[in-house]
């Protein structure tokens, strides 16, 4: 028999019915026992009757059941305007219990006292929390109505390796895997990958992926294992078609959210989900300097210069939403030594690049990518790369286009959209230096 | 501007357009220059008239040019009857280079002589067969067929972490990551993670993304990455609502597979997409065992009994073939010495779970899970599993609703779909013991 969620339960009314889910409350009245039902979509209340001669055995059932455990119950929806829960109750003619509980060891409906490495030991029971479950359900739509619109507008899906053979961009912060007689590494990101698609004439590509930094910091927003948005596209003119894609992706996430979740999120995460309008404002750094000095006070000091740093991140999402009433603003113009060799740059050795910055945050380093073979391998060479990047030079040996594209990581996008304080409540299970279990 | 594609141009008849691509091929003939360009979608011709004056630069342009450079061309699309790619041809008023290929290793539109480790050493320059771009193009239609189905059936999409902190389901075939001061190991497939989504209460979710074996064999089928589309549903009452679900999963990635491509695979692959019927055929082992006995004289050897293995798979697809007129069988009944510990048994021991064969080969194991705390730790003990799982046992103290699921590998399902001979041409890269490059 297929399971009625609480969502769609109003069309069963006054309808003999099947009901499985977890016993969220059990109220103990003097002439009635009501048990609150709950799954990922809802709650809805059975009533037992305690006079009902009937009843007795679901009474006796209840007695030493614990809250969590699971029950499948039939009976017969009624419609009852004194019932809070969508004026409707459920009369019980069988229940049975298909998983027993435990006494929890705290109470995922409280979180305040709760200590979060004791959250995250127990994090099948820290999702229990309402708008825990919503945090993966409001994620799981952003990504959706991203993806449709690439979908829509032909992009492939790829699924690039991450168990590498060399370690990759930098060296440093690379994982090292034991592969049968020699080393692999895990890939930081498919940017070599995917820029190989651009190589062998795929055109448009995207993959949503885990990526692994070794880094030993412990931040809100850093964690060893993560999930990133990656996409590339050829035959670009300017990374401002890689910009003005951007919006139309996020916009189309942003909407499919708001649709489904904007009330919801507004009530249980005290937040508005807006939907940005078009174009996103655009900046170039020098002017952005400018305008954070005239109006903050703020110098970005001398080793950030080219490039910018959490605080003035913080200050040009002020500026953005003072001066354009946007939440969000790309940034242009950042110094070449501040980014990734494979970042194209122009005759004036300007990046032909951007940073986007939502609610202060960074979320996205895109650009177009140098192409050419001859200029490829001297910004290599100026960074000091040597033969971990020889096989990714490869690639454009033998014709490649012009192309451009950007990453984006699903993990701070939730963080933002829902203003959650770390990744660490954001991720399904946080991965960190001191944090592999459960 | 915004990139015309070869598959679009007819939109553009007689009309001033921009085209980039690839120099697919140049035919010098002695009045003309034909240079027939491509990307993604398709080719098309540009027409070069070498009497006329303002030619001369062009055709001065393709004197050294060798095919697969990269070119953005101006110029006007005219219609001509003549031209046998779409009966239309590019006259160009500009034409700008924007690569240089040097000369190919080898041609990859005629691979027959080039070994296959050669193929993979080049796989960007293999990939622009073009069989093998549409390889990529109909795996993503496929999992996006499957995916959209999950999404309107109210799935939610998971991200489960690939580090995790034991050896996992068996200790053997697992790859050791230097993880700081200590190991961890890369994940083997979600299952442990999407059994919490239902601890969770999270009811229905799935997750396409990496898994990985440590296993050191080198077969057609087998890769020590690949891509896993997982699934796991709540509150079912037997395993076969999980088969009722997989049939309809693989048939919406199938329709929307033909509704694309079914014409071109047939064409390019010699093999014909076919939407099963429903329900898809099932039977039980022992009756399958009889069956290949009485119609092929098949006896399965004694340490296969209560499995099937590849020749009893290939003889089952016969069978489903022959009696059912189908391409997909499931077959239920295993025993549980055969399967992992969490899949549930009934009172006789016998297996809640089934194993799907298409076309010879099995693509999915499926079950109802055991999510009773005592049964699953006694199951636990049973295969002799100790503290790698104790963290997974504790999912299932707290309360858990009955649940059950599947793993579909995607790189054999499009080598089944395409009928490709090997896994190592089915994934974007592929990765086995002595293969981790490029």
């Amino acid at each position: 028999m297929k399971k009625i969620y609480v969502k769609d339960l109003k069309e069963y009314l006054n309808q003999e019915i099947c009901f499985s889910g977890f016993v969220d409350t059990i109220r103990d009245k003097k002439w009635v026992l009501f048990v609150i039902l709950r799954d990922s979509t809802g709650k809805v209340q059975m009533t037992i009757e305690k006079s009902d001669e009937k009843n007795q055995e679901f009474l006796e059932l209840f007695k030493d059941l614990h809250v969590d455990s699971t029950v499948k119950v039939e009976g017969k929806l009624v419609v009852n305007e004194a019932v809070k829960l969508g004026q409707m109750e459920i009369i019980p003619s069988k229940i049975l219990v298909t998983s027993q509980a435990m006494n929890l060891p705290f109470d995922y409906n409280n979180l305040e006292g709760v200590s979060l490495d004791t959250r995250l030991d127990y994090r099948f029971l820290d999702m229990r929390n309402e708008k825990n479950i919503l945090v993966r359900q409001i994620e799981s739509t952003m990504v959706m109505g991203m993806r449709e619109y690439l979908y829509q507008n032909d992009f492939t899906e790829i699924h690039t390796p991450k168990l590498i053979g060399a370690a990759s961009e930098s060296g440093s912060e690379v994982f090292e895997v034991k592969y049968f007689d020699r080393s692999a590494y895990l890939a930081q990101s498919p940017q070599f990958y995917k820029q190989m698609a651009m190589a062998a004439g795929l055109s448009k590509v995207f993959e949503v992926a885990p990526a692994f930094r070794a880094e030993n910091s412990n931040t809100n927003r850093h964690a060893t294992e993560f999930t990133s948005f990656d996409l590339e596209m050829s035959y670009i003119d300017s990374y401002e078609e890689v910009m003005d894609l951007e919006e139309d992706l996020l916009i189309a996430g942003l909407t499919r959210v708001k649709e489904r979740y904007g009330e919801i999120i507004e009530e249980k995460f005290g937040t508005k989900v807006v939907i940005p309008s078009k174009p996103f404002p655009r900046i170039k750094l020098q002017d952005l300097y400018q305008e954070l000095h005239t109006r903050y006070g703020y110098v970005i000091p001398k080793e950030d210069i080219g490039d910018l740093n959490a605080e003035a991140e913080k200050l040009t999402s002020r500026f953005a939403m003072e001066e354009y009433g946007h939440e969000f603003i790309f940034i242009t113009g950042f110094a070449a030594t501040k980014r990734a060799f494979y970042h194209m740059r122009d005759l004036n050795g300007e990046l032909l690049g951007y940073d986007l910055i939502w609610q202060g945050m960074e979320i996205t380093t895109g650009a177009q990518r140098e192409h050419r073979y001859e200029e490829i391998v001297k910004n290599a060479q100026e960074k000091g790369l040597g033969k971990d990047v020889e096989f990714y030079l490869e690639f454009f040996k033998y014709g490649c286009p012009p192309h451009g594209g950007f990453a984006i990581g699903v993990d701070r996008l939730t963080l933002l959209l829902l203003q959650l304080p770390s990744v660490k409540e954001t991720q399904f299970l946080f991965r960190g230096p001191n944090r592999l279990e459960p």
